[in-house]
């Protein structure tokens, strides 16, 4: 079939989500069926408003420059597409002869995609969709992890690592550091992947898990006096057990919905006022998604490849899929893509599993960093230890 | 003279503090006047409790790994020396011999030195003293610049650069960035360094100049009018006209000092409950002076030049300075090293200066980029700008 292509973005960008644009536009120019080829401006915004760019005018040069690119070229949205958006949709791809059309993005996205390919196969209307998989949350359920996730863990363990290294070195307090991931954990627990090598103690808190103050506060207090100079690593998701976030500002939207502040200040500040340590808290946030310093070469490739997949896979027929990531870890570590249907993604969420989460709830075990290390691409870096032979102490 | 030599590290590390280590040591080894070379572990923590590291038994391959090792590798304190302490400075400089010392710290630090350096013509202990600048604040005065800031400059620059790239492909809400550097606004107007690539409006909102809620909120709604998608970047020490900083958290330590909040999250909330936008605020904290994969290659080079110099210029008879960095800016940047007496930069604060802020208070002029631009290293990377062609636009 031939006809045109068009590529959009959904919810928030991941440090390689233009990787993946790269390798569909780069991939649609080998075939033939595919005649010109679009991006949607905004995501759904622009296939509702008919803001199309002709990605292929675009030269090569400024295509391949699509890898080093941070947030969104296109530009995304988080407008979620309603019954009366739809028939909309199908005019804006009979207008622009679309028949290809890619949508990369989360649960949420790969539900627009499901909903829209319903819509095409009852209208009559010939169109080949395949999902792209991206969230730095990695919550996409039928794949080994989402392309996306890669950099912002690798982005956490450093990060983590070299908060450690400073808080060790300087050990008048307490550090917390907040990271995204609401309901999911992974992005957090990937901070601990370094903790075999920090200096000081770590305390890493998921949202899968309750956090009672009490049990929190006695956590910190046994880490500090173990050792001067403590990280503790929250999800901005963290909650009590009555299921109270405790970055609740008590401020609400036009909406009534509670707007998060920041969990970790909040935490920092209890350690303050309730231990009389001294605390202070870092919320990296969109940091951790938009980083290019800190993005995997794994993760990378592993983007480009569900991009150009896509392409191929709609060009060979299919229909009605999300590209998905299987791969083996053993004797090295090895990724194929895949297609998994639709509707087996739309708004399922993957949580972090219990499993990997250690019985006291405040640290992550081995299972998770054999499944993450690979991901994230080269190892922990390495540093000076000075620490070889002391001339004397307590000369005075 | 002959004796041993100590180094030490005073108050916060920056990403470069260790280059310093590294080009003391290195150019102890080509003198023969220095026998031990000695490392305080904790600053004058070290030195008072005699906690001292042999660097001289320390590898090679560890000390050229110190180039690339985050924090301060000796350790670091903040505590002042009191009258009473400087007595048993010199008792453990006579026990280990120390005849060459070097602190490496901020204008506190550089106190500190004048003061031993005092003590030690008074008891006729023949010694001889230099400090190594080292600060992320930038705000040492006799001195072009600090070593530290470079680094921290180029993370200000380009996470702003990314984050306005984020906020301005998913324009949903305004950004709030906090800054570290509490009264010297250097790091916060280096965000500004690539505010001419972003694609939306940026403010900026320095310490040195009083920060009226009113202006602050009519300014955010005037460049939200103008483009979906704003940064503000904001001093972690910005106070109202009142002189009340916005991150007082009303918490106070055991000494009755206020604990500094979020001031990005206080500014963030202002602009959702007053303004009714969408807002969120990051702040990355430590992670700005910590942050190995930011350094300026510029700042790294002359951080070592600075611990090798401060060495040479001991071992030939100088005593009682700081190393200073005189530099050109034209045809092409260049630095070369200098002495300034250490009673001219004891406690002595250098603020950013008033002629490059904009009239408006919101923005930094171009003589500030002029001045930082070469200390940040290689400049902005090429990222893709797709809006070659727009096919069509409001389509239906």
């Amino acid at each position: 079939m031939t006809g045109n292509m068009l590529v959009a973005h959904g919810g928030g960008p991941t440090p390689v989500i233009n990787c993946s644009l790269r390798g569909a536009v780069e991939e649609a120019k080998k075939h033939g069926e595919i005649n010109g080829i679009y991006g949607a401006r905004f995501g759904a915004v622009g296939i509702l408003g008919g803001d199309l760019l002709d990605l292929g005018g675009v030269s090569e040069t400024e295509i391949a420059k699509l890898s080093d690119t941070p947030a969104s070229a296109l530009g995304s949205c988080r407008r979620k597409l309603s019954e009366a958006d739809y028939p909309r949709v199908l005019e804006c791809f009979e207008k622009h002869k679309i028949r290809y059309f890619f949508y990369n993005g989360g649960n949420d996205s790969m539900d627009t995609c499901h909903q829209i390919n319903q819509l095409a196969l009852e209208a009559g209307y010939e169109l080949r969709i395949i999902g792209i998989p991206k969230t730095i949350d990695n919550d996409l359920a039928e794949t080994d992890h989402s392309p996306g996730f890669g950099s912002a863990a690798r982005y956490a363990a450093i990060s983590a690592l070299e908060l450690a290294m400073d808080a060790a070195a300087l050990p008048i307090h307490v550090v917390v550091m907040e990271m995204m991931g609401r309901n999911a954990g992974w992005i957090t627990a990937a901070a601990a992947l370094f903790s075999g090598l920090m200096p000081c103690e770590h305390l890493v808190y998921l949202p899968e898990r309750p956090l009672e103050k009490r049990r929190f506060l006695e956590d910190v207090s046994a880490a500090w006096d173990k050792k001067r100079g403590v990280l503790v690593t929250v999800s901005e998701g963290i909650k009590d057990p009555e299921g109270r976030p405790y970055g609740d500002t008590g401020i609400r939207d036009g909406f009534g919905h509670a707007i998060p502040g920041g969990t970790a200040q909040v935490l920092s500040d209890l350690i303050i006022t309730e231990l009389k340590l001294k605390s202070r808290s870092e919320k990296p946030g969109l940091l951790g998604r938009v980083s290019m310093a800190h993005r995997s070469p794994v993760d990378q490739a592993e983007a480009y490849e569900a991009g150009a997949f896509a392409v191929r896979s709609a060009v060979e027929g299919k229909s009605g899929f999300m590209v998905a990531l299987e791969t083996s870890r053993a004797p090295e570590y090895l990724s194929r893509m895949n297609l998994v249907p639709l509707e087996r993604v739309a708004n399922v969420e993957k949580t972090f599993p219990g499993a990997w989460i250690n019985p006291e709830g405040n640290g992550v075990l081995n299972g998770f960093a054999d499944y993450c290390f690979p991901l994230i691409g080269p190892g922990a870096p390495q540093y000076a230890c000075l620490e070889r032979e002391i001339v004397s102490r307590s000369f005075l």
